[in-house]
């Protein structure tokens, strides 16, 4: 079957807990790598440069963008946050299944670009357990919760978008399915044109 | 997630070894059933009616036809073979994940019938094993062996209307992938349409 990766992107509900997943996905299994990306924002304390960020300077970051060194990037709050594309691509080649925690406004610019993107979308059971979590312990002012809430809104409306739902109701049960779905996708017959081609040469004897 | 069974359709090379996976399948997980045909050819010594087949007139089967009491059917050899509506459309309803073991016409049939069909392509995993296995013990003439590589170039010209190829190299594995592939649909979003609406209205409170 393909041996080549599989490009992963994995989006979801603030508060789905997706970015659990993955980490308990990576220590589970040796066969992920996790896309780092790349941004102008200053490190916070603890974080380190190549770990969870690549951090670059404005200049280096339009640099980046100019080279066609990324597969997408986005600005928000006057920072940019992007996707560089040699360490997807080493990962792919070397088989590795490389997952991208974006969201969905990247999602769909990888997949454009990349229409092997799969593309998973995690969800609480229900809206009334993503309000609870949104709600968290009750130190937010109703004003953040609303606020919350209607990004939940808008992040719902991309979900057709999607591949795959996961249901993040216990992290155990949830981190199987991903690696399941990513697994089952291998076998895909779309993944797999070079295989039938070969199969059906050597059947004719050509 | 969806708790509808999904109906599934199982096809392959001869020698690819399909029904001894389905068997072991149905012997490990207890969420398949196996859809059993109809068939107005005479029973063989050791096949009990409603277990390999439902055995019929031909008389009884063309009143099946007519009452589109059968999924597909085709006609070999002078004989009809069909696959029974209620017994898989009960088994579905119950959650079951319904296995049909038929060929190619059937298998597109039923596609075009129930559009989430899933289909499945077991295969050796090359041309050259599947010859030996063709070849068999060397008991076989070179026309019967030349009959069956004409027919599995045939059987191969479909293979890219499956959704997944199973390659059978070693049966466990083989099994496990099988079960993989089939649990991960159901996660797929095109079969959780009321999930995703039911989240996006409750979040909207509507």
């Amino acid at each position: 079957m393909n041996t080549h990766g599989i490009l992963i992107v994995v989006s979801g509900f603030s508060g789905s807990g997706k970015g659990t997943i993955m980490k308990e996905l990576l220590k589970r299994y040796d066969n992920y790598a996790l896309s780092i990306s790349a941004t102008t924002r200053a490190p916070r304390e603890g974080e380190t440069d190549g770990r969870e960020y690549f951090f670059k300077t404005r200049e280096e970051f339009e640099k980046m963008i100019a080279k066609e060194e990324l597969i997408e990037y986005a600005e928000y709050v006057n920072n940019y946050y992007g996707t560089p594309r040699a360490y997807v691509e080493e990962q792919l080649t070397a088989g590795k299944d490389v997952i991208l925690e974006i969201e969905i406004q990247g999602a769909l610019k990888v997949k454009k670009k990349f229409p092997d993107t799969l593309l998973l979308f995690v969800t609480p059971p229900s809206a009334e357990e993503l309000r609870k979590r949104l709600i968290g312990r009750g130190t937010e002012t109703m004003e953040v919760i609303e606020q919350r809430m209607q990004r939940a809104i808008e992040e719902s409306d991309g979900m057709e978008s999607y591949d795959y739902y996961v249901i993040n109701d216990d992290l155990d049960t949830c981190v199987d399915e991903v690696h399941r779905i990513i697994q089952a996708e291998h076998n895909r017959s779309t993944r797999n044109h070079a295989f039938a081609d070969k199969i059906k040469r050597d059947l004719k004897g050509e």
